[in-house]
């Protein structure tokens, strides 16, 4: 809550800065009106608590009415809440309340096609740290919104001993027990692995959770094979609408997608005044 | 300068937190290693320095040299910078700068195709304000990158008098007139409108800049002739790459496009240990 | 909004730090008491909300009532509000608010001097960006409260291209050249000049404000003529009120000066319990 | 040191904001220029530390040598220091740069007529709270560099027992007394007193200071005569240029006076290119 | 108010950071439940409205009503506060709440404990600045629930010359002088001394206090002695609940005790769901 | 780095405000002296970076010399560090840096006792949230130097059922169910229980780590019978130093201690003057 008034209220100052001049010349203070969020086009709601928090934080009077819930599907011509409340103060708001509610919209609308493509098998969508400077908690509550589960959210809530963790400890059974040694036990301790051999070391040296980082398709059933249970089997590269359900037909546990956090397309919202 | 190491800080809090677990348990402090950033795809490159800013300030000691300027065009496999330092700030300063400069490249090479498309024809490409909240300072820049340019950056370095405030005030030529009462005089005065008869509204409000929304094409040749030079003509709405040519030859002098910041693609960028 | 809690919260932790010691001492928190800020000259009001901000931002429950509205002549003597709350925090807010107060009135008086001084002329008075560190939304506020106009708010929202700004471009066309091709069109670019050659070159260059600097009046009246109506004619330099009329019988369009947010005298306001 | 970072750095993100267009425009990054700050009337000098900070924090190259000091009188013309640096950052840091160093001056100017209006008597001259909203801890130094001394900071580091902190104890003594028990042991306690009556009470409740508010001459000197060294005795109210002297010659030992913090003019100074 | 607001949001911060998962993954939004505080051991209450602000800053619509006041004594079992709202408030906030409240009333307890062993005598016991970096005012606050006074609270509410500012300075009436001249008139000069030589030497300076640093309990008698009411004794070092009586009944005014607030035992107090 | 940063920042402004009143008077700027942090008693060291980084963050010409590292064990009378720079920086920093460097020592001593009193048997010892607000970050990190292990450091690094989230999904099969469908796959899930009924529970759902919360040393040997190795066994309550090794004699894999961060005794240090 405190962290998302933050986000708001710094993308308030943003836009705002030191006064939004076209209103405040051209609008009388006092002026009630009332809008509405439309759809503009088919996609998953997300953020729409978000958006009433902006106008909230500029003028605790505004009205906010939602009429669809995060993690809706909408279709175009939908209205998805109505507000009412002074002019200038929805006037203010319009911009950054639609420029985070198009964009979480954005990723739950693409991590919903992720999670469909791969309906019936056994796999789990999850996201990445690949998310927008400043927006992580935002856009990962989205993913959420959009069906998929969420990876670790920074670099201290999972261990994920990469290629140069590996180089630097000398090694995957090292790497691995120093994380043992160094990290809180309530975290899983994850392996990037890049073939077969690695992904033995990795099960050997205990990893709760081994990652098949850019294997083709044979390679992960082998490894899904091998690890047989022992580890979470998460496969990650190369991953888009078209590859995801063959990969995810291998049997992998999970399978980690950055586009639904880096390259995700704004969903079309209109505030319309009444 | 100041406006971007406070992104940088807040990036690398928001990712680091209170620890990167799997460094500070693997890596030993001390040791140097050497790393480049390589372009895994073609794109048109922009925040380099802001890459170089997110390791410098993590550590004062990290070398990093920019090979490839902003602006220009890279190649699938060119490396784009080198850098060096101790391993420990490289990885935890990697997702954040690849974060950054993955969007910002991302933000420049959508832009230089609109600003490739409407070649030869007098219309400039420039930005809206629907940009990622908290990075549009970073994400302005990156336009200018890819070749276009910037529209006002917030609510208070321009004036444009859209639908709600023409009818709060009454009537374009009040709304006009009280801008022209409140702005600084440093400031040009645009007016969005929607049909002919508002672009002569405008017009003889004395309006700087008409903004001529979701106009036909045919529609969009008559306000430019109508116009006829007494102010710039600038289109916005329904422009994409399949349309934005056609919408440039009708002769508007600006042409203003939200794509280029809320649905870009993030630039393939990797970022390899030597 | 959020701009102006932040000063007030500034100035509050400077004058309270770590708490008032005599009021706590003293002062039995629970007693309420009702003050009033009173006129002990004649001025020109501004800033009343701002100090009715500073109360409500250390306690929800205090009462203001404004009697008076920023922009009013106010005689000495009158009431200008009354408020109602407990004691404590009317004497921990009182020293700022009447800081503030005193300060926005100060230069809201002094404005109104500068705009009867050119009554009758063409001449808008403009202030500049030499207000106080910190506080200049509130002295640029204050400026209109007397009657005054704004000029640029900072560097962002205007572009005004100096002596050295031509000296490092290498001329006046170069420079103007630059601004048109880089600033947001939202923009206009402004250019000051020293003599009559350079508001030759100004006009040429396509300037849409010409700042006149430091020209005697003869001079001033040749460069309105020679102008023309083709740009804004902006007079600034060596104005004061003996010099400001003479100024704006020359026929330009503004004249900006620095004096009204530098150098003016606080406004002398009590705030007495009753 | 860290809170005048923090006041410039709040000065230069109010005035650049997103950016100082007109210099990025037209100055070419990487142009090294030299420039003086030069007094264009008499003043006593303070803030050149101020200034020079300013540009350190824009980019640490830029080179500041100091050649007058703080406090020392300057004639119109004298170069108070000369600088060195890339041209946009002595662009972007001039306005912020003498904003601070002129408010500055202008503090210390008016302080030292204050000083030379009472030399030869036994007063002091000591500033108040009234001081410029987030600028208190400077312009408290410039009261020291025009020969001033500092009245307490803030509530906090210092007891003064007001008028209405009496009437909630019900009484000097009570109000003193529960400073005495409230208080650290290390601060004194001044207690504001209208007539010779309460003058009485306060020395009889053990104040360490007494407040002498708006007595006239006569009464002053029956309070000092009163007081007769048992505590000091500080007169306040109605303290002009023209009436400091009288006041001073009644034996007080120091004189509150807040114009120097309210009502002063800034001294002009410019940064004058090379 | 300001400053605890603070300090509670940075805790807030602290702990939940991104999100309380367990709560977010168990608990329904909008589950009203009642919950209580409760002592596990007998102690000294202090900062029962520090805990009452941690849940209102989480959610406005928590109901908390305090049974027993800061400052009183609390036996094992006894109900402190009781508290109602949505069982995901109160569950967020428990730890931050609780974490504040038990070191407050430890602080409160142990002095408590010191203010008891001296009672009858004249001394005074007060705190010093060795408090938890971030909680000073807090910790303070709680001195003087658990029957303490205060010292002053930062290096600029109290003039203060230890050792090393004399050794600086050249000798004590040296430096005396120098805080004379330069320190607000509101502050006394305390001066530290290691034996009776230089506790005449302080006393000739003119110093308001005396510090007697870890002096036996024949030289402070001796220093008392010869200070003879001219200035307040305060002893310090090697102060304990085994010595404190002793050195209380030396006939100093005050015991400064650095353990209240850097050596307390957290409180054991519980919050339950009932 | 950037947190602790912070931390520290945030307490000189605390302790040095608007200046140090004492030294700024007393001590001329310039003056370069030599001084020793030296052990007054025998203790565990934590922090002599976080000594170091105050006065960097002060001046960045004061040199820093380490003796001791964090970890080890001092004697009364060893020099910790010496350090040389300006008398009024380290004056300035001498408090806030022996604050820190005091109770990181206090908590890696005590963690150290309760450490070596469980040396031999196979449990370890772990820290809570029970940590001063504010410092946290630091306060795990000397629970490491004295030889323990972190726990979770926040609400969303770790999954803790506890009591109150059982009884608000229903049930433990439910509470952890709904975990493992909400949290990140890389935390591992925690119950709290408080009989072997409910470790039975626990077991049955899938739990990682099994809290068994306040029971009798039989009913800990019977619960770490029960889970067999097929999942954490974690004790917690009534923890002390004369517990602990019995406690964990019972075969407990962990115990988590609050004591370590809440009730710690501040090492005893000096900064001395050479």
């Amino acid at each position: 809550m405190l962290e998302i008034d933050r986000i708001i209220r710094n993308a308030l100052q943003e836009d705002i800065g030191l006064g939004d001049v076209t209103t405040l010349a051209t609008v009388s203070p006092g002026k009630v009106v009332r809008a509405e969020f439309v759809a503009k086009e088919d996609f998953v709601l997300s953020g729409i608590d978000v958006a009433r928090r902006v106008f909230q934080l500029l003028d605790e009077e505004v009205a906010f009415e939602k009429i669809i819930e995060d993690g809706q599907s909408v279709r175009r011509g939908e209205v998805l809440a109505w507000l009412k409340g002074e002019a200038s103060f929805l006037l203010q708001g319009e911009r950054v309340a639609l420029n985070l509610l198009q964009r979480m919209s954005g990723v739950a609308t693409l991590t919903s096609r992720f999670v469909k493509a791969v309906e019936g098998t056994g796999a789990t969508i999850v996201d990445t740290r690949k998310t927008t400077p400043g927006l992580r908690i935002l856009e990962k509550y989205s993913v959420r919104s959009g069906g998929g589960r969420n990876h670790r959210t920074s670099l201290y809530d999972g261990v994920l001993i990469k290629e140069n963790h590996i180089a630097a400890a000398g090694g995957i059974a090292t790497a691995v027990g120093r994380a043992r040694d160094y990290a809180p036990h309530t975290l899983k301790i994850e392996v990037e692995t890049r073939d077969l051999a690695e992904v033995g070391e990795a099960l050997e040296a205990g990893a709760d959770i081994i990652l098949l980082d850019n294997m083709d398709l044979e390679t992960l059933c082998s490894a899904v094979e091998l690890i047989d249970g022992r580890a979470l089997a998460e496969a990650s590269g190369g991953v888009n609408l078209e590859t995801v359900r063959e990969i995810a037909e291998t049997g992998v546990d999970l399978i980690s997608v950055g586009a639904m956090t880096h390259s995700y397309l704004a969903a079309d919202i209109s505030m319309l005044f009444r």
